[in-house]
């Protein structure tokens, strides 16, 4: 155990205040590593289900640790720390994925209760474990190859032509380890980075897809297997980072949201994940039928962005129902409380006094749920989300709400000032 | 300062540990002294909007003190405790209305926000305030008298027959310091109590009120004298403690909801109350024109009951929306999200083992949304409440709705057991 972080134990207290305090009732403990907005919103739903959360977080005033009571500050990566900690939690989950599997195969040998499992984890961890297996199990997928060399880069480009999307299998996220590469001598610099952290085991390749819209679709799994789908969202994306999501996906083929809903539970179910799931895909329009189809773009295993529009727009939010999952309880209804819900990401912008700012969209607009997690302004930073719904499934009416989701999101990142 | 209660100074925390830590961006933080259900209820909003909670409570078990981080542990009538604790506070209000009004007096003349005001607050902490202040401005209220004597009981009983209902001005809640009474000889005991605590000034005696059902409304007002108004709901009382909601109050003559609702405004208005206010009522049947009216039948200067339904069931909550007005913060929309909501209370039966009673419920109703305070199952005791919502609008949808909550409510609470 690293000294500086986790209390340290002494004769009064031999576990070094790592015991969470719990009401009365046997309600158990769930145990996030992590404490930055995920861990954060699931507050929330474990107060009203009288779960207690204990946080291993990143530091005293990260997102999760200002509102959660039990975050002792440790290292995800710090197998000591993150021992001595998992034994005082029922069960351990995850607010991102970034704790190593050798770490998490000696908690596993420990007997803690791992949601997701290592085995499921990993395809959410290496971009190339999951094309594999999600090849392997038939889910269409761009075309891919794993590369080492300029010469399996040659190989990839004479099938699927240039540009060629290059990622990190590990590691990347919000767009950071992800280019698209004009030709080979934007991939050279990658190559020379192989055998490096985040690419071990070489690089992986991907066609540029030509896509009408990305969607995503969250399912929840519980380890006796009961599952549940939300509704199928579009997400927009600004350089690699969501900024908006539209639920449902508006004008969506239903035989494609069945497709894409029947390929996230199956999924879910072949890997084992317990916990909620995000799987986003691009849609595509199949050459062959003219129809819309998709192909799966990445795996989430822990909630995501793109469910965030469940805490004010469907009756079960995903992080209630992740708590409900990993716990193994009987999953809630993800129904859709509205026929429109739309929520913008709120991004750091230049000016740190967001409270002045809500306030004044707070009287713009009374209808609007603000969340914020609590973080200081960074340029590009998500700090927040905003949240509308109603509307009465008109085009029309999903516009006038997307407009008052997107106005709030540039006002407090001062995009807009009025 | 109680050296038992508060952490004590030392040099290297001359605060005594009192500081919270707030995230950055301005943001508040809002003092609540007591930590129970109402002040847990309000971490969620706080953790959505940013808003930093600093509960005084009364251990470190309370309901609240286990889901707010910076929860010192003092009494509420400590005087010296709740001044060094105030300090940090930005405002301070309550959840409960058990401070004596001296001790508020020492805090408003350091200076310290409080919401209500002490001269708010004491027309929900004094029955006898409240009933003379609201006759004064007009308002509907049953006949009423102050009685110190034989003599008073038997003139206020010659006007208004007997039965009477005897109620302590100071200290009641949950039917407790109220008592119907047949004659006299009921009396008596109560009148030996007079001078005693709870009944310095007299006992307040009402007419036994005929009332076709209880009604309650919610209002909020804030500093800067913005106020708002939830739907006017329907409150079934069983031994004097809530046991259902009702929203919107079915079958309500629009005529009487608009004058409750105006009357509740009115009162806020004219007392000067900031943060939520309930305003708890009879319906009657006006004998001269045979139409329904009301009479109020008690006030509550915080989050209620009667409001919980609206965590789930209306765009804004109670609890947000008692953040937003003691923060002067423009107010949210208070419109119900459904045709009806209804919420049961789930109080202590025999059976301790919540969780496991919780589980089944969840896999017989997956829309049901539970709220549980964390508190230990005692008989009588409020434990939690039980929410659901939906419907067409329809008396028959209504109550459907209400047979799940309170089928739900009887299941924790043991009285059935299928």
């Amino acid at each position: 155990m690293n000294p500086t972080t986790l209390p340290a134990p002494s004769p009064d207290d031999p576990d070094g205040g790592l015991v969470p305090l719990r009401p009365e009732g046997g309600f158990p403990v769930v145990g996030i590593v992590g404490g930055g907005q995920l861990a954060r919103m699931c507050q929330p739903p474990a107060v009203a289900l009288s779960l207690t959360l204990s946080v291993l977080a990143e530091s005293p005033t990260a997102a999760a640790a200002l509102v959660v009571p039990h975050s002792p500050v440790g290292h995800h990566a710090d197998l000591e720390a993150l021992r001595a900690w998992a034994r005082h939690c029922d069960v351990v989950t995850f607010d991102h994925e970034h704790v190593p599997q050798e770490v998490l195969a000696v908690l596993a040998e420990d007997g803690v209760a791992l949601h997701p499992s290592p085995a499921a984890l990993v395809h959410a961890q290496d971009k190339l474990a999951m094309r594999e297996r999600l090849t392997a199990l038939g889910l269409p997928c761009p075309r891919w190859a794993r590369a080492r060399t300029a010469e399996d880069v040659a190989d990839f480009a004479a099938e699927v032509g240039w540009p060629l999307v290059v990622k990190a299998p590990r590691g990347g996220y919000d767009g950071k380890g992800v280019q698209v590469c004009a030709g080979p001598a934007e991939v050279a610099p990658w190559l020379s980075g192989v055998g490096e952290e985040g690419l071990a085991d070489g690089l992986l390749l991907e066609e540029a897809v030509e896509f009408t819209r990305e969607l995503s679709v969250m399912v929840a799994r519980s380890p006796s297997g009961q599952a549940a789908a939300w509704p199928v969202v579009e997400t927009v994306q600004e350089g690699g980072i969501n900024t908006e999501v539209l639920a449902p996906a508006p004008g969506l083929d239903p035989d494609l949201a069945a497709s894409l809903t029947e390929g996230a539970l199956r999924i879910a179910g072949e890997l084992g994940v317990t916990g909620v799931m995000a799987v986003e895909a691009f849609e595509v329009t199949d050459p062959r039928t003219g129809g819309a189809s998709y192909l799966v773009n990445e795996l989430a295993m822990r909630p995501h962005n793109s469910g965030h529009w469940t805490i004010d727009g469907s009756v079960t939010s995903q992080f209630e129902q992740h708590l409900r999952a990993v716990l193994d309880l009987p999953l809630g209804d993800p129904s859709a409380r509205d026929p429109w819900t739309a929520s913008a990401n709120v991004l750091g912008g230049d000016y740190p006094q967001l409270y002045g700012t809500y306030k004044h969209l707070m009287a713009r607009d009374p209808g609007l749920k603000i969340h914020l997690y609590g973080k200081g302004v960074r340029p590009g930073r998500k700090l927040g989300h905003v949240t509308v719904y109603g509307g009465d499934g008109s085009t029309e009416s999903l516009e006038e709400l997307r407009g008052r989701a997107r106005h709030a999101a540039d006002y407090l990142q001062g995009v807009v000032t009025e």
